[in-house]
């Protein structure tokens, strides 16, 4: 259960660069690639010819070229040529919006009469030379609103991150659960604690000291589909925490696109974005790395849970106030799908 | 089909020593470890709050604490503390009764009220100095019957076990199958023949000449819910077989215990116990490891005969003499949950 | 949906030299084996006793023993023997119509009644030893008649086989598909081209040089219920191509026998004979690599056309000129599998 009627980043550039990709959204099979711009491209994953999946060819000037017989396929889902064929009764395939914005490339599955760039997620950091990014992707058999759950409740770092970022003093800290319109915040605040690993690297790279106390903040930001943006970081004691300065603070914001594939799995886009020695690339490898392993911890739990709940399904779970930040996320995701299947998908002119 | 009101093995104890144990018995998810005392526990395998697995958590001072965020689990089945909540509401999930004994932890899956220790097979070799046990255990993918089948028709080592304990005169010998009460009693006394590879080699364990004819025998004995020991040896011909001196025969008990994981799959707890030179340890390991080889060449023929049997559903199979064992042990199961249905679960007080 | 009452290769002779094979062909689960007189047999893949599959066993002067409990099984489906058992009232398993001819071993899993080993495909290639053959088997997950398609149009070979058999001018010559009674034809010719690596390759084990301008064939012809033989070559250009003489060219017929597993699996049997230097064995593995590397390029393909046929059910598929010879093949099949449906499968005396 989805709305469909969203922006979903559905892969990164580099991703489409040298061939096409096919990949699964929403439940749509859809192919990635570059048009004859450069543009990004996504159609339905379908040859009108044979059925073959169009993501196994390549693309040639643009084209799109089945690799089976050859039917040369065009970004509207409209087939430019084949080799010996009148191709002007061949039926279309499906074209979904598709934008390339803030280093993302994003997919509108559903309606795409309602399909408005304007409406893409807006990333402050990206496309700003004061911030670095980097990320990765992982395949993970769950549903995505196990992923926001698990992102709206960072009390689970103690127990699943503990030798990285987790830290006892996380889930003796009160959460507080706020929703403005469509996004819910959840926020937590920890003061004169020591650093866990992860943060005392940060702060070296900061060149901070990394062994003195220090304020902590993590406040999560959800917005729908089903994007979680978490401001992180961490300050010297008593200077201001969150709003210190910049020099006496190591601060950077988790990046989470959760794109569902299928009900139960999804392609997790996990990174982060930092506003610290953007043009030092060993950095940005160094914590995507980190980074990397750390995200990686919460794979078998979130698959087996997910098993878990398919063999009970009957079972009603707990909402507590650490599980405020999902419960909310999963108010406004009813809410959007609801008005979503009320609402004719091919509006009236 | 099989009866849930019974005690079953469900892991050995060095399972559980350092870490829970996830595993699935007569289709009930369970996590077993060990609680404050040392003394074992089985609780269904899901954490109250949200679902997670808390087989993949950890033990800490005997309270089971969830690997997500952190709820605290009592061995009866409600949730002891979790940083920052009340509990007192939580609901509690499902403890099972759970016993160590004999060097095997049992598990009753069905009515917890009638769960009797007294009701768990006794074993006399256990417990006991002058006896040594080794054993192992095999998942596998078939009806736990098809395996009690296997395990009282022992006809099958001439073709499966060839080269170990297979020998022609074993299906050259008449068997005979008695019950006493739930239990079926099969028997095949072989004498004056030579002994096979697996059973030169225990004789020469024994201090006893290999190449002399031997009288052999075989004695299953199938207790509810799907127990099956055998005793097996070989005596130097003429000296009284099954009933001679232990000087001049070298004899163990077989002992098979087939817990059902699901209705097509089994836990195959499987092992020999010995009443000679039960100090020589190396005697131990090499014969787990001979009877773990033989044991193992079953696994292809019961996991291919179940998919025979799930693609053929209505054939009709032989009952044949050899087959007596395995007909009548299949009698008593039926008996056993034709009662266990009838009855209620919750009996009144 | 496939034709029963056809010949179908099952398997290669060299397959059952040394053990029973287990196969299923058209939805039948058999063993093949060698019986007394070295002659091949074919019965239902399951043990009359307990359901063992009689694959797992071995044969023994012709006689199929279980590798249980030593059952020996007739050629007929009937129980020979079985130790210290009286066999007569034992059930009979069916026995299917087998036939070693041409190098292969030809299965009817039908109406054996109607199983007439003169409608065996005739090879007029085999057992003749200006000819030689090399060929191998491939497992496939797809519907045995996107196999079929695949080889009836051969423009993919431009796209799919891009490296070694593809060229250009495949997809720019026009084809040509007929119907004779139950077969169909696609032919094309394409004349003063340069010959493909695969082809150069051919003209140098020839002794004809591999530089010079070659007229190229490509005539598919399909035969009820699967069989796809290809005449292909190249002959020095303007020599007479097809039908020159054979000291300028090099011409060869790839073999295809694609035998239904499952509605969506195939056994693929393909190969090549060919008229030139059959002595030459190290030819014969030259060219069996190169084809067997060539063909796996089509795996891929048809799985995953499979599949997206399998996820987009009601979508209709084009039906181009150049898929003539695979619409035409399916109609003879609809045919075919309507009259046996309509039949009854055991006829009346």
């Amino acid at each position: 259960m989805f709305p469909k009627n969203a922006w979903y980043v559905a892969c990164m550039p580099d991703e489409i660069d040298s061939r096409p990709l096919g990949r699964k959204v929403c439940g749509e099979s859809m192919v990635f690639y570059r048009g004859p711009e450069g543009e990004v491209a996504a159609l339905e994953d379908f040859c009108p010819h044979r059925g073959a999946p169009l993501s196994l060819g390549r693309v040639v000037d643009g084209k799109l070229v089945c690799g089976y017989h050859g039917l040369e396929m065009g970004c509207d889902g409209k087939t430019i040529a084949m080799p010996g064929q009148r191709v002007r009764g061949f039926p279309a395939i499906r074209s979904f919006p598709v934008v390339e914005r803030h280093g993302f490339v994003w997919v509108w599955p559903g309606d795409a009469t309602q399909a408005d760039p304007a409406k893409i997620h807006h990333l402050e950091w990206a496309d700003n030379p004061e911030w670095a990014y980097g990320g990765g992707l992982y395949h993970i058999a769950c549903d995505y609103r196990l992923m926001v759950d698990n992102l709206m409740d960072l009390t689970h770092e103690t127990y699943v991150h503990a030798t990285s970022i987790g830290q006892k003093e996380i889930d003796e800290a009160p959460v507080t659960t706020r929703t403005e319109g469509d996004e819910v915040i959840t926020s937590r605040f920890m003061n004169n604690i020591q650093a866990p690993p992860f943060w005392r690297m940060a702060l070296r790279g900061n060149q901070l000291p990394d062994d003195q106390p220090v304020d902590r903040w993590q406040i999560c930001r959800f917005s729908p589909p089903s994007h979680v943006m978490i401001e992180v970081g961490v300050a010297l004691a008593g200077q201001g925490g969150h709003e210190a300065d910049s020099k006496v603070k190591a601060s950077s914001i988790v990046v989470d696109f959760i794109t569902p594939e299928t009900e139960t799995s999804i392609w997790y886009f996990w990174g982060m974005a930092r506003r610290f020695k953007p043009e030092d690339h060993a950095l940005t490898a160094s914590i995507r790395e980190g980074q990397g392993k750390i995200f990686s911890e919460d794979l078998e739990m979130l698959e087996r849970q997910q098993k878990n709940l398919l063999a009970w399904p009957g079972r009603q779970l707990l909402k507590l106030n650490i599980d405020a930040g999902g419960v909310q996320a999963r108010k406004v995701i009813d809410r959007l799908v609801a008005a979503e299947q009320g609402a004719p998908m091919e509006a009236p002119e």
